[in-house]
């Protein structure tokens, strides 16, 4: 990754303290932290949208996969599935449906996370069983946690081995198409996608500022009581970093206002449950 | 960890190969994977529900909580918090709406994941703009991905450090009275709990057996060619895991068909759509 500006002020601080520097732009509120290489690696995740077409060693996904797989699951019903997309035809197709992410194409491996309560019902079907459970909006959310679980488990495995990842939510923007290129059963639908790939070293990426800790963590209760305050840091640590990326000087409040505040900031997936509706999910 | 008699065969080979047979409890259908001690500590995951006391070292929880915060949250919303919970009372109140776990009064941390859309309610209302995207479905499932990255994160990153844990899904028995415990403001909920400490030695964990790889993996289309097989293999796989432990010899199948066929069998979370309309999450 190419260094840039900021972190020249690390130099010579422990790799902990330098790892939550980056990660808040703040200094930590505490004195040392536990360490080791795999918190280095989760703490150093940035999104990678620039790939080399180089093909992964032999048995790497395989290896993703069983990181995937051993990720926890709703009493182990593991309702989900996972797609690798080879064809290039269908992952044009899905990087369209994702509103043209190039990435999509140009990464050697593309990964497509389901929600999957289609395993269930056949099980039931061939036991001549009832399923009639599989309709409320609880198992619904169990298969999108437990893809998502899994999805994470890849995303952090990829990152350990030096690979590049980004998640592709635009894939729920048509949630209908998406599952029809994938030839996706009835009670299915394509939660995630994950791209993977070695990163391009002629594009820097750098570590998006998170919400300081205090906003995300409450003790016990939940709090708002220093919200207004820790917000507006968020704010300065987030327009700093858009300098930096040369984008346009939007503070975070309005950013992730702008990302869900409107039917139309939706893209699409305000429609969402109709269209998962119409997949054979149900929202009982 | 106490070792189980299976493991012996497992002598003399390379560690990548060991964790896939452990997990899989089959012989892996590559010749060779990376590897690295991120992947070993993935790989290795089971739950668990005996704790020492002990309390964790000094800044354990804030560098968790950077690793769940360094998760991949869509466009960078964040629309989750997270609540440690210390109170004595409270965790009591907690372990018994999660149907009397005793871990969870026992560990020395317990986290609760909230899926929060009340963060970007509260920022519409301070600057005087709308906030009707937050009532869709697709906002339901961004807060609660959000909230299941940033868990799995925390999840991986406490087993890196020797760390045991276990989620509580639980908690979404009893939706209401959770956010009531925790004093959660609308459009938030519990998405599920962490428990996180040192295993006690003196009882013994092992890897629950996943389903083999070809039955989650598929290749750009699903397909449930093999699957009647498949199944059937990791039916078996589940019957000697069982036997392990003392278990009632009921084959994955069968369980898995349990925990999500019939109303009952979802434990009160039948409700959970019109309890969580009740503390203003809405299903547009």
């Amino acid at each position: 990754m190419t260094e840039i500006p900021h972190r020249a002020q690390f130099e010579g601080e422990p790799a902990w303290r330098v790892a939550l520097e980056r990660r808040y732009r703040e200094t930590p509120g505490v004195g040392d932290t536990p360490w080791n290489s795999t918190l280095a690696s989760l703490l150093d995740h940035r999104s990678v949208r620039d790939y080399l077409p180089d093909p992964l060693p032999s048995g790497t996904l395989e290896v993703l996969i069983a990181a995937a797989q051993s990720a926890p699951s709703s009493s182990n019903v593991q309702a989900w599935s996972v797609i690798t997309v080879e064809d290039p035809e269908r992952r044009a197709r899905l990087a369209h449906l994702a509103g043209d992410q190039k990435h999509i194409v140009q990464a050697p491996l593309f990964l497509v996370f389901i929600a999957d309560l289609s395993r269930v019902h056949r099980i039931a079907d061939r036991l001549g069983e009832t399923s009639e459970g599989l309709d409320y909006t609880e198992s619904f959310l169990i298969a999108s946690l437990d893809a998502a679980f899994a999805a994470q488990n890849a995303l952090a495995a990829a990152e350990s081995l030096g690979l590049g990842a980004v998640y592709i939510g635009a894939l729920r923007n048509h949630a209908v198409e998406v599952a029809e290129t994938l030839g996706l059963p009835p009670r299915t639908f394509a939660v995630v996608g994950l791209v993977i790939g070695r990163p391009d070293p002629s594009v820097a990426t750098d570590i998006k500022p998170r919400l300081p800790q205090e906003a995300i963590l409450h003790r016990d209760v939940y709090s708002t009581a220093t919200e207004h305050e820790v917000l507006a840091r968020a704010d300065q640590h987030t327009l700093a970093f858009r300098q930096e990326q040369k984008l346009d000087p939007i503070p975070w409040t309005r950013l992730a206002l702008g990302r869900l505040h409107s039917i139309a900031s939706l893209k699409g997936r305000h429609v969402l449950r109709t269209r998962l509706e119409s997949l054979g999910l149900s929202f009982k």
